[in-house]
């Protein structure tokens, strides 16, 4: 049989050394985080009790590029650069002339993309002497992640599980365990975020940010992480897209005709697409850029672009951005890490600018072409990217009625040994799809707040 | 900060042709397997109810190498050739001047190196027109490896697990049904041999064997697949010790001084240690081989070396090895791929003839050095591995006593994700060592055939 190279790989020594903003190749600035008490602009000192100021200035800088230090890259370099693939496996199954990379960021230590911005955030609060770091976590990547870069950086770590996912998830409190975090079920008695929920409610990760949040606010050493959303926390993600763009010309490829990725923050997505946009914007490849999200928890192409908390109690400043309203809590879907309300401010502005597409999926077909997707490439995908590849396969089989050999490139986010029983549930026909009513959301969309 | 490789990798042109047989280098060969009713040496047709005679020449052969398919190689190129890592935090937390390399196989679709070998008997088995495989699991592990190779050449998968695991891990098999096979908690209903126990039996390896065992001899085009402990096994994990020869070279070293690997029926053992003594016994390198066991399972060390079955029915030929006897049932330790009451024949041999070292370790020693691991490489090891990685830290240890820089090789064999209720009970002191009583150990070795 043919030769076929199913990796492209790069040596330490080609990783990015720098981080890629993208503001300030946009046709127009995002708009600015509002104080939630004036509705002024938020300043860096508005954000100083939260975080550490490398990162404040990070998230509202307009440089082109940001130095990724020494010390980041000397632990990125345990597992990065993460490989690209050819899903040559995938594509003769689906008997597509199309030709379909994955980036495959599953081989972190957490298993997914988030250590990215887990690394640097935990290192640029230890250089400030902040001791300790509090988070949320949904499906349980990012606490693990954060948990993860903490041991390195010898800084305490305190994460908040959405109860649905604490419940249904034991594995996720022992990883992060032994990466030597602390894990509490949300809502929780330690805050009064927290207290306003009855103890066995399912939580959300607007719930969790609040109750870290709070926890943060009001300890001297103590900062709070979040795992997406921020400016700073799409920046670190784009070592993702820089890579894969080396990697896609390895590959003897002059560009892609589609990028997709999923969507819950935004983070996996704007680490991907950005490079590409950024390609795309310069005029030297032209991409279609396209987001996936959940069915059931549809904040770019159902949720309102307005004004709105990043958390349930409102502690965060207000951000422009697709919402479903703030105290949204979406169905339990298996998709812990796309159970979010908002997407990422800059997600949104470059969505509102027509610079990229969005399409939402329910999570049985999601499935169904993850198992599809295990039985011929062999990695078993977290829930959250399955969404990505149902898109992908709907193109890729596209491409077969049409003929078109489009070259689709696409993250693979994470693996999917810590999600299995979402499996368990599809293989055994208990799956259902979580549709939702214009009634819940127009419920939802209700609590945006009015801003005069 | 001082820049570090991490990782040493190669490119999937730089990968192994073939794999290595040591018989022909040894000074002398390996006793026979024994028909377990003639007593007679068997030919290849006793073996052919079971396997494909493509791997019973393999599994006989005096060829010092043998070529890898190239249809194989397409599927290792999925993820091999498989990352050498230099412990450079792992290092530092020690305080040791030794250096320290691993070579990783948990980026495997099944997380272990089992897929080096479930690849190549899948594809000889579908060769021969073989339908249907049946198999023992362990831990998990070599089941989903099948399952994941029965995936890509269309045969259908079947499992039966040792009671204990399938109890402990619901995980696993939801892995293994992904991938497309079928699992049944050994011992079953569905076998005599299953039947001979209580349904509510822990079971054990030997158990699990003889059903497989027993449902491949009954049917026509069903043939039986084992992860270990056969040459014909350990001969296509040697793709692990070539690659990492390679690596070491690129890293700048001339050689190991000292290779250590866990051991259960033995194939990663042998796979990563065959080529380095290889290279021992034609004088180009001479690191000490050490082989590092399960106090609770000590075949090696505290076993005999004898004829004994493969199984506990006593369905197999007999094999000259050390074993602790087999109908030998050992204490429920969380390293179930490491509960086998037999060495890989070959390794025995090996062993008799002085060419390797063998030392046993209590679990809460390994699962203290899985944790250091975890928070110093990010990596969250798989039980068996934390066995090598505990006799490593002890070598650095002693490095660091000595002033010694030594070049260490181990083998971590796979990522402890599914197994992490083992960490649980670490974290959460509830792990206890399970000392062995040299009476329960005698009951157990009375059981050995006497050969007349």
């Amino acid at each position: 049989m043919p030769i076929r190279q199913h990796k492209y790989l790069l040596d330490e020594s080609e990783m990015p050394t720098s981080w890629y903003n993208i503001v300030p190749d946009l046709p127009a600035p995002p708009p600015p985080p509002l104080h939630p008490g004036t509705h002024e602009p938020v300043g860096p000192d508005d954000l100083a009790p939260l975080f550490p100021m490398d990162l404040i200035l990070q998230e509202v800088s307009t440089e082109r590029y940001i130095p990724i230090p020494d010390e980041v890259q000397d632990v990125y370099r345990l597992w990065r650069p993460s490989p690209l693939f050819r899903a040559h496996r995938l594509e003769q199954a689906l008997g597509t002339p199309a030709r379909i990379y994955y980036k495959y960021e599953g081989v972190s230590p957490a298993g997914s993309h988030k250590p990215n911005t887990a690394v640097p955030q935990v290192y640029y609060n230890a250089k400030a002497g902040v001791k300790k770091l509090t988070t949320e976590t949904g499906a349980g990547q990012w606490g693990t992640a954060l948990a993860f870069a903490c041991s390195l950086f010898d800084v305490e770590c305190e994460v908040w599980q959405v109860g649905a996912s604490y419940d249904a998830k034991p594995y996720r409190r022992t990883v992060i365990e032994t990466f030597g975090g602390t894990v509490h079920r949300s809502p929780s008695q330690l805050t009064s975020a927290g207290r306003a929920f009855a103890a066995d409610h399912p939580g959300s990760l607007g719930i969790a940010i609040s109750e870290a949040v709070e926890k943060a606010a009001g300890a001297a050493d103590t900062k709070y992480a979040l795992g997406s959303v921020l400016n700073h926390v799409l920046l670190h993600q784009t070592v993702i897209g820089e890579e894969a763009l080396l990697q896609l010309a390895k590959a003897g490829e002059t560009g892609a005709d589609l990028v997709i990725g999923c969507t819950g923050g935004g983070s996996n997505f704007g680490g991907l697409a950005f490079p590409f946009l950024r390609e795309k914007l310069a005029g030297r490849q032209n991409p279609v850029i396209r987001a996936v999200e959940p069915a059931s928890c549809p904040s770019l192409t159902r949720g309102e672009y307005r004004y709105d908390f990043g958390d349930t109690a409102g502690f965060t400043p207000l951000m422009k951005m697709h919402t479903l309203g703030h105290d949204f809590v979406p169905d339990p879907i298996h998709a812990g890490g796309l159970r979010y309300h908002g997407m990422a401010p800059l997600i949104s502005h470059i969505y509102e600018l027509g610079l990229m597409e969005a399409l939402s999926i329910e999570q049985t077909e999601c499935f169904a072409a993850a198992v599809r997707f295990a039985r011929t490439e062999g990695i078993v995908p977290a829930p959250e990217p399955t969404h990505a590849l149902a898109a992908t396969m709907r193109e890729a089989l596209a491409c077969k009625e049409s003929g078109e050999e489009k070259v689709i490139v696409t993250a693979l986010c994470g693996h999917g040994l810590l999600d299995l029983g979402a499996y368990d549930a599809y293989l055994n026909d208990r799956m259902v799809d979580s549709g939702l009513s214009d009634a819940d959301l127009d419920a939802a969309l209700s609590t945006i707040p009015v801003l005069t």
